[in-house]
């Protein structure tokens, strides 16, 4: 039996750029269809060096070396004990960062979007109403999502960069007669928090589940699922937790499972129906079968992640970004330029909304800004698309020295890109 | 402005046993239900170490630390030029891998579920028949999927380690007149590979779509996705690829396309729907648009996992890991232990399946062998339950030491494990 000598590099620990390439050997007894033809691409041949960048956009932000650690140890099975130890932990996590007793607590194995459709898939069957607060692109992206499983979608619509009311809402829950609500809490396409107190009581008035998304928001603006009557709440990885994306934490109300688990139909995903996630999460009181192969990588970094929160401690992370949000907007307020939320109380602490500069090409500044300062900052993004800048400052991100950097670079933009419009 | 003295530790680059929890500080200005009433979780206080285990179940396998290092690199944004430029070398990767020069090729962002639900999602509309080859339980996994989305399903069932003939599959399809006819390549639960030969010609004759599930087998056994007339294929990152579990490869035949992008309806999720997801990953020739967030993180690693596949070289790899494969079964016959498929051209080179070992108790030796060793193997699923042991070494798992090693554990259990039946 012969070895390639190329096996030894498999496990070898650094690319090298002068890599050798394995002469193909045509394997004895096979038919010659069953050759390799398409040859391996030559990009692949040479290490990619990621660069350090200044992720200020709206996420991903930038993940602590203690997090990108955590998430580089060796692999293990996805449901060996220690991960299943490890998931334990990120329930805790969640339930402390949601403020939540709820035992159907979990994240999806994906991005937010999973999350957004396993919250969906499994609170609304075909036919059913689903009313949504459409405030910027969440709401239009959640629409969509209702519209593909043949729910009935009704709208309440916000001017891009405010908010609806709670008499707009219960006005329509009474029209509409909706299962479910769907509200975003951090608009991050327009930068508003949309006020949530009152809204759980106004649904379960009216029969109607209470399903928020916080991906933008959560642990940087206050959220109390319990106590505000969230029935399902869910978030990202990758904001302020400052995780890599691919996991989304995710809880779900007593309430919310009284309508999920007594559905007439299966919810359209197999891989994101909640009987299984459930039980793979230990939700249930059956023993954990086999449903789909967890990120378990990806695991171990949301771990990490709640515990810099537990250690930072909840109100003081709503604090910290409170404050240095409120530090950021005046200094762009003293520099002259506007900011696209009137409303203060309206504004989103994490991820700043700036009226685009008069006079100026959005897409010049924001790409001089990363080419000179290697900062990220981003456009708008559905109904603010062409107005604004947006500038988000997540978890570690959120310090004043940043703030200090950001206010510097756009000065520096704005001095060296074209005005030439006004 | 205050600042919290626990901000600090949130870049740290190591977690200390004993942390300085935070007191939590009531915000000034905030209503009293706006407090944290939830304490964060005491068992995220402590740092949380993973073992290393040698990871010889049907996957995920280990990950070599140059993957875990690409993996850990510094987050971009998921449209950053690096990004995009990384997502492009993957998409050669999978070109290479599949054998394939489809246009139509990307990495789904998550686990192989995933890229099976988009696999059965986009091609296959409500109504539409499907026709299903069930070897084991990924067959059974494709008609719960199909069937929640209202398709018409039929399956042709091979006896459990078995597999159908080309005759079987082309009567069915006479009969059933599918759109698409889903086929497991490499059957981790029974430890089959199922021969594909001809099997394209005949969908393509009677206007069918052939879809291949290669999680288990890509790399490991020989597949030629153009050669050998399939349209869809898809694969997971866990297994041969040695990268951590959460991006799926799949690729789409021109002829795929021609039918998932004249749909009359819209597949039944947004995250999935390979017309955004084509857009995403530069297959058309739109700039590219925000879909969703994919994980930045999990393509570093993946685009490593290609790097090492072109190097290796994909016939080097498929020899590799049909002679380990047949080491190890001369080993195993040598101990008196049996294969649970028969027919040696069916056995898959990347799992084997052994025939429990009569008058023991199979979880008593998984878990011995987990114990003693710190070697996962593991039992049957679904068809294969409480009928086998499962063994699979792939990637940079694949090696003759290996096999001594597992060998050499599986006479310690069935030496020191209780024979109490015969």
């Amino acid at each position: 039996m012969r070895w390639s000598v190329c096996l030894a590099q498999v496990g070898a620990t650094s690319a090298s750029s002068s890599v050798d390439y394995c002469q193909n050997v045509p394997l004895a007894g096979q038919e010659n269809m069953l050759s390799e033809t398409i040859p391996p691409p030559t990009c692949l041949l040479k290490p990619y060096v990621v660069p350090h960048r200044y992720m200020f956009g709206p996420g991903p932000s930038n993940v602590p070396p203690r997090i990108l650690a955590a998430g580089s140890q060796p692999i293990l099975g996805h449901l060996h004990a220690e991960t299943v130890e490890i998931m334990n932990h990120i329930k805790s996590g969640i339930q402390y960062a949601f403020q939540t007793n709820n035992r159907m607590t979990l994240a999806v194995s994906g991005p937010g979007h999973a999350a957004m459709e396993c919250a969906i898939f499994n609170s609304v069957e075909p036919g059913e109403s689903i009313l949504i607060v459409v405030n910027g692109i969440w709401g239009e992206r959640a629409s969509e999502m209702a519209e593909r499983i043949g729910a009935r979608v009704n709208t309440v619509v916000a001017s891009p960069g405010g908010y609806v009311t709670n008499k707009e809402i219960e006005q329509a829950l009474v029209k509409y007669k909706p299962v479910v609500l769907f509200l975003c809490h951090g608009e991050s396409s327009t930068g508003v928090v949309h006020p949530v107190n009152g809204i759980g009581d106004l649904c379960h008035r009216h029969n109607c589940l209470f399903l928020v998304d916080s991906v933008a928001s959560l642990a940087g603006a206050p959220l109390h699922m319990d106590k505000q009557g969230i029935d399902i709440l869910y978030t990202g990885s990758q904001k302020v937790l400052n995780a890599p994306p691919g996991t989304a934490p995710i809880s779900f109300s007593e309430r919310a499972c009284q309508k999920i688990f007594n559905r007439k139909t299966k919810p359209v995903s197999y891989f994101l129906d909640m009987s299984w996630l459930a039980n793979y999460w230990g939700c249930d009181d059956k023993p954990r079968m086999y449903h789909h192969t967890g990120p378990v990588s990806g695991f171990f970094s949301l771990r990490e992640a709640f515990a810099i929160l537990a250690e930072t401690g909840l109100e003081n992370s709503w604090k910290q970004h409170k404050e240095v949000a409120e530090y950021f907007h005046q200094g762009l307020e003293a520099m002259g330029l506007k900011l696209f939320v009137e409303d203060k109380m309206a504004r989103l602490p994490t991820v700043t909304t700036i009226v685009a500069p008069p006079g100026y090409d959005w897409k010049e500044i924001t790409a001089y800004i990363m080419k000179t300062h290697q900062i990220e900052i981003s456009g708008g993004l559905g109904p603010s698309a062409g107005m604004v800048l947006r500038v988000g400052l997540m978890g570690c991100n959120s310090t004043k020295s940043n703030v200090d950097m950001i206010l510097a670079a756009l000065a520096d933009a704005l001095k060296h890109c074209h005005k030439s419009r006004v």
